[in-house]
């Protein structure tokens, strides 16, 4: 089975930075299969590239590597990070990138990645994806072990993301991220909505959280958990971003049932 | 030989949904080799899927698999289906998106996809593409045999492409498709064109229908067979849309030697 | 070890015709691995093709096949050309794109590709890409040897990039390239720039030429030689573009230290 690194960016596709990544990746390891998730990440988007890959990379085979670089903090003291789970590696910044990795897997490790015979030399401080990462994702992905690159760490960055505040007895949450063909990623938890409850965007009342999408009625819009672990507002057969005129960071507002005592 | 799946959708290259359907392939078969033809076509354009598609497919080697998710039909009740021919497999929604394959191929076979065991379950309404497409391309590739996946059916949709109208003794067809380089689709067929032809178009006037761009002379505009099977017109150093003014919709005009009685 | 092939275009994304090529180049060698760089040059500029190219292919592995179409002269007379230094091969249009590479490597050899047997027929003039450029890569990169492809020839287009000019006792050079994080690439050489220089660009006043990133100081607008070979005015940790307000054909002029004699 031959190695399957992911590669996620916000390099975009102008510049030939992503296939020189790959040229340094290939030239370490020529059998390793390289995907794109994408590189249109808003640029230093931490968030954005963040949910990107929680909605994808569960969907990769087990011990599939994600590289992912996404950096504000270009040339900057942050760490180079591998984490580990049981069945994948993600490596890249320690800005918080990976916060929802840390957050949906039940067990995982995190290494500051220190083992500089693995790394280009000179590094280039604002071009570390090919000095750094691309050239550790390839030495892992050929056999090389975790505890080679750098010792396990416990302070590494994990990245809240923007959670909904309670306003005058209702909460107020947002809208994360809208994808192309309408679905409304918004920063309430499934666990954030109770039997009863109210969501309103833009006027539009939503109240039905479905399991699956079929389960939506055609022309309704409605509540899902979505792939990422956020409630998402969709419509079955059409972009509820389209009909409720939803954008990113948009105000979402929860209603609760009222709770009176007996 | 590694298995070809090429990819073609209107996913755009933002969100990870292209990156997660080729997951899910390689989770299946981690030898696949994955091409990709476009992902920008129109938003829900059949039309413009069916015709990248034709005129892309015949360059692939034998045993390819095409896997095609343009479909304004999001979770209606139109079919997957998987057409065979000798040389190739399309998988894909029964949206009329392989038409332009039926009317190319001698011999073709379509099939019903039903083998939910083939499925990614629960199979979202919303994204066929990795939950019934993605997977049965990958056992596909595997070597699973067509007759696993279905029951050939003969009831699939042929979508006819807009074809020339008789308006006051012309025929008036009109601009389905400009490329990058300025290459003009019409729904003219190359059968349509007699001997003696003009085609109009913003009253530039083409009577000459070459075999190939060499048989065209420097500076002139000309009628050629695209790779799709349309009459294109072109020019052999430029752009004939620049030349002629022309984009998608616009009207071209036919008229016909006249015939008279001796 | 499989072989490798990159590919470098202005086609865009949206048109098949990077697919179709990819189809041409594994219906001949399935086993070719494929590497875009970019599709995304400047439709015909060949200049922003052969700076593309120049930063990327050194950190491909040795063996590398770089195929490159960017042509002004469609279907004109000029010649296919294969370059061969002892780690990789060049494949494209004699146009100047592979000048940086003439000027960089030590030993080279220029073909000029004739032989026919390895072209599909009948050859397009308007796409050569396909019909000539990526088969003769596949056939390459099967082992096939390049004399067979065609002879040696010493009249090969080389371009000159637009060189500083002096003015009025200072030097006006240009910029040639501003990348998506702001790396500004200038028309000057580090032989230009002697100690005690000056580069000034929309009034912005550099004299600091580093060896790598890291020695640039935080907030600094730096002078650094970039992978193309051409003086880059950079910041270490933000957009030097941004910064100076730079953009591709601004003017960069370059004072140098007044000699006197004794």
């Amino acid at each position: 089975m031959p190695a399957l690194i992911t590669l996620t960016t916000d390099f975009g596709l102008r510049d030939p930075f992503v296939g020189i990544m790959k040229g340094v990746i290939l030239a370490i390891n020529a059998e390793a299969k390289l995907v794109d998730l994408t590189h249109e990440v808003k640029s230093f988007d931490v968030l954005e590239g963040a949910l990107t890959l929680a909605e994808a990379y569960a969907y990769f085979p087990p011990g599939t590597i994600h590289l992912v670089v996404v950096d504000p903090g270009v040339g900057s003291e942050r760490r180079p990070i591998l984490v580990s789970t049981p069945d994948a590696a993600f490596i890249g910044p320690d800005n918080g990138i990976f916060s929802l990795v840390y957050e949906r897997e039940p067990a995982f490790e995190v290494r500051h990645i220190i083992a500089e015979q693995y790394f280009r030399k000179p590094v280039s401080r604002t071009f570390q994806g090919r000095d750094i990462f691309a050239p550790v994702a390839a030495w892992l992905s050929r056999g090389k072990p975790p505890e080679h690159l750098g010792p396990v760490i416990g302070d590494y960055i994990r990245a809240e993301t923007p959670k909904p505040e309670p306003s005058g007895g209702v909460m107020m949450g947002s809208v994360l991220r809208v994808d192309k063909f309408g679905n409304v990623t918004t920063n309430f938890r499934p666990g954030d909505l109770p039997a009863g409850f109210r969501l309103l965007i833009h006027k539009r009342r939503i109240t039905h959280l479905v399991s699956n999408y079929s389960a939506g009625k055609a022309g309704e819009v409605f509540a899902i958990v979505g792939s990422a672990g956020f409630v998402e507002i969709s419509a079955r057969e059409s972009s509820a971003a389209a009909k409720v005129g939803a954008k990113k960071g948009d105000r979402v507002r929860l209603e609760l049932p009222k709770k009176v005592a007996f």
